[in-house]
């Protein structure tokens, strides 16, 4: 399985310079000031970047909502009881959660996976990945094995592997579980080093004492485990989530295959985060959709070095903010083939000389 | 022609507080954590009370691209030249501007005013609404007279009046003509009381001097002209646009018909500015769609005390912002009727109290 693993990562390039390169030209030539369509202009770049097309498409779209329950909720993390995991489970099959609507809107298939709830009876057309039936309390000891942390980033590469099979041209990341905050909170502060109490928040809507309580689980997880930075698979496993393993997954085998990936709130962030610290490449395939409510999310963006493209104030995941996102990242691409170009029209373009340029990415600091 | 105006005027009403009570009901017994969909649950709210419906539609769009010529392009506060206006109107026609491209991905038509610009030879398609040939140098007299500002914002009454009959139920605010951030930042500075410095910004993309130059030039068109800034009416005529003057017909118009409206950037925005100036309730009818770099859009959304959705670092005008935020603004509309409630999955409902409520708009200052 680790073969496996350290093959996909080793399949991660850099993104195609030659092809960024012609499309900064192309958008150049449109007919708009130099820079006026701001960052849907990184946007068309970086798509062409990773696509290695200067005609890149993302028509066909996907959200990947991995589930999985987590043993700390029992510490009180939490303002929803564990079951809520699989109810929403079935909603989603139904199709009548927030992220289906909004990934209907979108044009996006959702695909909805079991990597770790505690759901036996899992409804009809929920992929079955189960790993284990969610993880261990963090706060007396691992969450999962690193083993168990492997096989749940495995269930995440394949799945963008079938995706990118399929011919999925973007996949946007979604999760359901509840408690799931208090991971990737702890996460996000062993990986950036920032303290656990300008970290934590409300997650799906605890009050005062119990987020000072969830501040104090996730500063004992830190404490019991002593999770290593350097290696985010022992991160995943002490003080992560089924789930996130998976998310982190996907980002790594979407990379490999150059497809772009757009992120959602904290959750999600969390698992680029330790996608990142496996292989740095990760970021230049990464999209942030929105700025979410949650403390954590803007210090994960600053630390990927991500700007979000939605500010709504939202808090609530499930691949909301990626689906939201999605219709914004096509405008880019359909800006480049549609609109006319200064010669077209006749006037002179003010496109600066080829001598002007930049090895720095477009819109990643 | 004054009294259509004030009949116009005086029919612009308060938000409708039941449907608002409804509405807010409603999202909070979808299933998801109470406000968790931040922004987007606030515009649901908003759309009722615009409406006066618990069930809003935002289906049938337009974008409204409003076009005048500035005299005060002489004193070359623009990088393009004047001839550019017209160029860009056939662009329009052809769909293969920008605004053309987004509008279409948002479902919307766009029409094509021309309110003042220089051009004689108008391309098939665009409405001849033309009340003068572009404006006087603002540098040296007033713009237009007060009669023609009033011409002005009538185009953009009707333009309001026509698009409700015909059944357009959100409108999109877009613009063209060469020069016109010049007018738009000194109206903002005459409504706002902010130094001219801080509100005057690079355009379609002038260098240090000439952006030096603009502010001097917009001081000195303050200083000759005297603008009354409690008589918005006299600011459009002597510091403003025709094109300008269209759009806040626009939005008075539409408030009177109770339709949305979705500002794009600093010129929609002085606008928005002006007909909020001539009746302050217009303000519960606009969204704002995205923030642009011009200095100024941010003074004029603080002055409105609109939040903006998009974050995309844009410049250019046309229409595209409001376009690209028809789509978030739908996804409010669509989540409010699709998504199941917490009824519907057996879970009790964590809505608050009927007792808990506030007389303040969401998401308005």
């Amino acid at each position: 399985m680790l073969e496996k693993l350290f093959q996909v990562i080793n399949r991660i390039e850099r993104l195609n310079m030659v092809s960024m390169h012609q499309m900064r030209r192309s958008v150049n030539n449109l007919t708009k000031p130099l820079g006026s369509l701001g960052r849907l202009e990184e946007i068309a770049v970086r798509l062409a970047g990773i696509t290695g097309s200067v005609q890149p498409s993302v028509d066909k779209k996907a959200i990947v909502v991995m589930c999985g329950d987590h043993g700390v909720v029992q510490e009180g993390v939490s303002a929803y009881p564990q079951e809520v995991t699989g109810l929403m489970m079935a909603n989603f099959i139904r199709r009548s959660a927030a992220v289906n609507v909004l990934a209907q809107q979108a044009g996006a298939e959702v695909q909805v996976i079991d990597v770790g709830t505690l759901l036996t009876d899992l409804p009809e057309g929920v992929v079955r990945r189960k790993v284990r039936p969610g993880t261990a309390n963090m706060a007396q000891g691992p969450a999962m094995t690193k083993q168990e942390a492997v096989a749940a980033i495995h269930v995440g590469m394949d799945t963008a592997y079938e995706l990118a099979d399929k011919g999925i041209e973007v996949i946007g990341l979604g999760e359901m579980g509840i408690g799931n905050t208090t991971p990737s909170s702890a996460m996000t502060a062993v990986f950036t080093n920032h303290p656990v109490e300008q970290i934590t928040g409300r997650g799906t809507g605890i009050d005062d004492e119990a987020l000072a309580a969830k501040t104090k689980v996730i500063e004992r997880a830190i404490e019991v485990n002593q999770p290593d930075p350097g290696d985010a698979v022992d991160v995943l496993a002490k003080v992560g989530g089924l789930e996130i393993a998976g998310l982190a997954g996907v980002i790594m085998g979407a990379a490999a295959r150059r497809v772009p990936v757009v992120i959602d709130g904290v959750i999600t962030g969390a698992a680029a985060l330790a996608a990142c610290r496996i292989e740095p490449r990760c970021r230049d395939y990464l999209f942030a959709s929105h700025l979410s409510v949650e403390p954590a999310h803007r210090i994960v963006l600053d630390e990927l070095g991500l700007k979000p493209l939605l500010h709504l104030d939202m808090r609530l995941g499930e691949g909301t903010g990626a689906a939201l996102a999605l219709p914004v990242i096509e405008s880019a691409v359909q800006l480049v083939s549609r609109m006319a170009t200064f010669e077209d029209l006749g006037i002179p373009s003010p496109a600066p000389e080829e001598d002007e340029f930049s090895l720095a990415v477009d819109g990643l600091k």
